[in-house]
């Protein structure tokens, strides 16, 4: 037996004693099990949890596993409507901050604001491997609130203590190799959101041979569970296709000869820490990682999928005027509607001097409603301070590939030293970093017409940003 | 070069070159440095500190290190005044919930009552090593604040955030022994703050003998440091004198023959982290532990030191009517103020009834001005649901323990099956539980005086709490 | 990187570094590769070999990998007459033994009479990794001693260093589950000898759930290369099928229920090191893991094959007169021939009694031509001192188990308090241990012969026994 | 409980079964002890030492840790007279070498002609721990062959075995650093045999600075004893004086400044592997680390004792024709018989010039008996392939370094890429590889006398290396 189960062994003594000692009787198993749920949860935040706390929280946890989706629901109703802040408190506390303004006043205001529910959660916390639970609550939670928008306010103190216990500071970051242990690689297969991993024998080519690198974050409490990961392929090259880094049948180079490192596939793994951010200090981290392992490294780059192109491309040839290509070039993109046409070389000739001006305009000047750049991963990685480094046309020729961007993939560029920049060109002014091959292809004007909608161009989006995505990237 | 220092110096490399981004110029270096760093605090919230977050904490914990006690004073005075709410949107979000109290309302409420040093607490998290350095800024803070009472308000977010971070759902319990790294058992002899390790000799006897244990809690992101520790001495009785288990020439015997384990000495390590309570939960941990690795043990017992008892014994001695004892009784006790009363064992002989009796009377009757226990040690047993065991006359001839409580020490039993009920009766009902034989050691009733100012007694102290003490006992 | 990377990478350069040293110029590139490394291998003895010895083991070791199987066979011959002992100091060792019987003749007899290919073996083991290349070698080199006995003198030197590097007291038992590393894990896919394992969805159902167990012996200096295994089964009674245990979708049962644990597979992995006896030593030591673990285990018992009796059973038939059956048996026996009898059940009825009569005969009475027990795997388990423990008709319906034994299984079982004794029985007096059960189907005497040639029937087999089984049991 | 005292106590647990099989009854209590241990021996080495060699092994170590010196010595002289080789066997396989020299006949040769000890000690191994056991038991043997010369054909056999298992191939290198636990560092302690560490202060400025490096080799059954360790300085210059390194006031420097890398203490720590050599790889392997971990570092240096200078040159003083140095020398040389000659700085200045030119000849030119150089630390290094590179005067003022070698130190240069030559050099033609400048101070001829005895000089002195030293260096 080894010492990890020793300790989780014990973990159950401790917590079952203390059930022994959650005297509530015949009466209780009468009870409503919400009612019964939230007599629990009040005993926690009670003098008594202190106490007993492990045993009470396992408990509560253990009764929130049993219920099916509706007692769920009406669980968080419960947090939502009885584990506020407590009304009176805050009202005076509101009073006396009016009444002056001191640090005092202003500490009671926002001691009094906190709903109930964050002790609680951070209580629960107490229970073995409760963090785990909480968040596969979350992951109910977010479902939850899509229907029932009031759940919004329990699901901001979920948001708010995972992004305190997760944050980056208490995050390790741990290399996935083939001599990782098979409960996690089995998460890897099952979490990856890119590029599907077939079996044990696909995901052996991707870690295994010297060429191939994977590194993910945990959390010293959750050992096992993978938060995020990224899967990287050295090469000798900026890889153009998807093919080039996957296919059954290529050779590995040997590790040293590598001066590319390549970001081809990054994938969140918890649904319930939605809208926690990692991918960014994964990156950096990894591009420290490598070069300091494999110093003749010198190119970071990712190849990556463009999810929002081929919906865009649909609407701009729908539009009756479109901003992004006239007549001819609508014309030209018609045989994207044919099936089989990415098989006939010659048509990929003719489209894809069309598809790839239409692309960079996508990049350039396509935004949505918001001012912001349509594509979610180029989002992503813009924001990251990385630049748009080349379009490759047909490069994945997958089902959904064809689907989402008519085969187009493009890559990002890490350079170290514009990371910051390039952070702030984007973040502070909305403007996209790219070569000026990719700027060339689209014109600096088209008949006057102002592109770009500027009003509110800048400002961050909590919420877009929240939806987070599993599929990251690359 | 380990692991570990790798990955120390590749967080230094990012960070390094995080810097170098940090592009304030020429012009920062004639700012004071408390705009400095006010101004890179600004940064640190911003959307840059986004992209060069570890940077940016590193750099602002390094300046913070270099400033002396003005300047730290002032630097937390600038948290104070500065980064506090946002004063419009918290107006603003007031009327609003006043308007309508919905669940959005509550939530912006309390949002926007959050003081801005809480996120600017958890980016400076990032920098590598970061907690470490927040948890000595901390320790500055509590000694800053006891001149400077507004910046309580300041030191309230750093104990929220703590109290998150260091929840005991994360925290690992490691045994000390002989072969625990030596930079970790040296800070076991600085921290051991009520049994005194005279070296490395003596912690040797203290931790290598087969019937002695150690337990600590650490975090898993200060590996090095312990967080608390308990000094477990494993018997065949319940000892009434502390050189029974600290007396260099004692004959260890085998652990596998120990009935009883004794908690003798508990010390907080962190000063930083006073008031984040650990205590409780590392002794009930440590008897599940014991238990199951020794089926024998069946009594866990505390001998621990009674620290208010000479100054409360002085001032009854001084009142001109004490309900704890009478005029025969203090004149029995004037020998205490004779130098060396201890090695006449006649006089011990007299004495130790009466002081004995007033032991009683200081534990079950005598309260503080909130209604309290007087003792801290036994308010923190009590309350962790021990009973009051056993007192021990003249069991501690060390200088300190002669000086605060004349040589008195005290046993409380950790009766697992009783603890929740013991814990009900002290927190509940301010009921010290202990023994028959303790108990007839007090009058019940001495002239129909009442004898316990009820008035909060159960009420918890929250300020008298987070003072905390490094020496907790046992 | 990894630390054990960072440690290959270090010898890698160690090694490099030291091959430059090995100034054989270009003189050396014209030999024959066959005197190259002859060449090598004297320096490597030579007190030049101390100075560069993992250099020039290395080195010899890469160019014995680029051999075809001609090339190693000459390898090993030049093993065999160039490395043997030094003649002349041998002769004069004897002649001096023979004058004077002293320690010191006797030692000097005994180091004159190793072959040098001892210490080359040790210093080969030098290089990085040595002792893998040379566990591979030894591989050959048992192929290549089928067609060349004179090999067995190079390969009783290889055993023997190996029996002592491979000695108990250096192994360490490592629990396999699904956690383990998949680089291991995937080991245990290809070594599984005795019940083939499908592919990860199958491995992962003889490891994950919790009534499963699998244990293997691994070296310090090969961490990622099992030596044996054995996998179990928890279960609540003694399995008569191997179905019961390997069907898909049987129903776990939780490990503290559990009374039995079935060792229903042994495997060698290492051919390199048939001969070197670890089995033994497994089965006891899982025991007693397993006893600790999990405390109501009180039956541990195999599920074994019987890879000898079909052919013993077509000899008796076979044979003019059967000391193991008459003719009705024979008759009734005929029906094994029949393609499919299996499926039919009432042939099953009828075969079943004279089948399992015949086995008792196998197991009791039958010897082979040294006298021994016929069956591998029965020598295995009762020399180890198990009890042979019932007798399963139609337990296996594999392909192979039909062939080698008509499906029959059975079970040995392991008592500790009785496995001395019953080790003495089998290995001292030649007795097969065994219930009354079974021993009733075997009729005392037959008509007056005595069944059991008893010459030499207790002596061990070296040859036998050295030629080893990577299909152990169980 | 960790898990390897979970393991040790399943060890435990199936050692003391083991002992209940062994059911040598009352009678064998009446045995006399040596009788008793003889016969286990035997047990051991039969078929039934194999079910239960464990616990045989762990009883026979046991019983020899009872036993007093003299009962020791009965021992190994009984293992000497009872467990040499079967003189039968041995007798009739000379005869059939003799007949026929085949390979199987020399197989068999060797076979018999190893004693029946070499197995007994392998099976012992089989213990728990039993590889420590036998390491002290040959500390023990070679104290005892000191007067017993017979033993040296036991000791013999311990040797080959320890050899094999102790071969490099086997060991861990680990750095000893301040965080390496304290059982360790307190063998640290007492294994140093150069520079006496005074407590655990002192070990503290060896280790925690970070210009200090320490690094040991292990093997992985012993992971608590180191077997050799080295210490070393890192610095800007090449050290002349042991107090630059190990005074308490000295300032470190920044690892990453450092360009020198002085090893400055080299000791063994197990007596009982007395002739095992590890010295050798333990310099290159740390050269190849600390090269890795700092590329700065270009030059690897010792600063070592001269433990044989002040014996020899007593000799030479007393000596009626040195050659080493004329009437005037010696007279320049009496004031070394002054007590405090080293604190009068004149005195040093004038006898400084001859004390080197002499230690010059001492290294060059003087030769011992068997014709090498006379110092055991220059034998090491310069057979390792270092160059002597200077001689520094009054370098040690510690009372030994006064009586030894009047204060003198060397160091020794390691150039990676002249080791080999340099080894050749010595080993082959006992040339000492040294600088112009140390050459220049020894007269190419004085009076047309040879000097260096040739006979002899390059060959190998098994008894004296087998003697091997505690302090080895630097």
């Amino acid at each position: 037996m080894n010492t990890a189960s020793l300790f989780s062994d014990m973990l159950q003594t401790i917590t079952e004693r203390g059930r022994r000692f959650l005297s509530f009787g015949a009466r209780e198993d009468t009870l409503d099990p919400l009612a019964a749920i939230e007599a629990h949860c009040e005993t926690l935040l009670s003098s008594r949890g202190e106490a007993s706390g492990m045993a009470l929280a396992k408990d509560i946890l253990d009764r929130w596993r049993t219920f099916d989706t509706e007692k769920q629901r009406e669980f968080m109703r419960m947090l939502l409507a009885r584990f506020g802040p407590k009304t009176e408190r805050l009202e005076a506390a509101i009073d006396t901050y009016r009444a002056s303004q001191s640090p005092k006043a202003l500490l009671e205001l926002h001691v009094a604001a906190e709903p109930r529910r964050q002790e609680l959660i951070r209580r629960l916390n107490l229970a073995p491997n409760g963090i785990a639970t909480l968040v596969a609550m979350r992951e109910v939670l977010l479902k939850l609130k899509e229907e029932d928008r009031d759940l919004e306010a329990v699901d901001a103190d979920f948001a708010h203590l995972f992004g305190s216990w997760f944050n980056r500071g208490f995050l390790v970051l741990r290399p996935i190799s083939w001599s990782t242990p098979a409960d996690i690689l089995e998460k890897i297969i099952r979490y990856e959101a890119v590029h599907h991993i077939g079996g044990w024998d696909e995901l052996r080519r991707r870690l295994a041979p010297e060429d191939r690198r994977c590194f993910a974050f945990f959390h010293p409490q959750l050992p096992d569970e993978p938060l995020i990961f990224v899967e990287v392929a050295l090469t000798r090259d900026m890889p153009s296709r998807i093919d080039e880094l996957l296919r059954e049948d290529r050779a590995p180079i040997r590790a040293a000869d590598a001066t590319t490192a390549v970001f081809y596939s990054i994938s969140n793994c918890q649904e319930g820490l939605r809208g926690i951010s990692f991918g960014n200090f994964l990156i950096k981290q990894v591009v420290e990682d490598l070069r300091r392992d494999l110093p003749k490294l010198d190119t970071f780059v990712t190849l990556s999928p463009v999810p929002g192109f081929a919906a865009w491309l649909a609407r701009e040839r729908r539009a009756e005027a479109s901003d992004a290509f006239g007549d001819a070039e609508k014309a030209r993109l018609a045989v994207l509607d044919t099936e089989g046409w990415a098989d006939d070389e010659e048509i990929g000739a003719t489209v894809q001097p069309t598809m790839t001006a239409a692309a960079a305009w996508y990049f350039l000047r396509a935004r949505d409603a918001k001012g912001r750049i349509v594509d979610p991963v180029a989002r992503f990685h813009l924001g990251n301070g990385a630049r748009l480094e080349r379009i490759n046309f047909l490069a994945d020729r997958s089902g959904r590939a064809m689907r989402q961007a008519h085969g187009l993939m493009v890559n990002y560029l890490y350079k170290l030293d514009d990371i910051e920049t390039n952070h702030e060109a984007f973040a502070g002014r909305n403007e996209v970093v790219t070569t000026p091959a990719i700027r060339r292809l689209v014109p600096t004007d088209r008949g006057g017409r102002s592109l770009v909608p500027l009003v509110g161009g800048g400002t961050e989006d909590r919420d877009e940003k929240k939806k987070g995505r599993r599929e990251l990237s690359a």
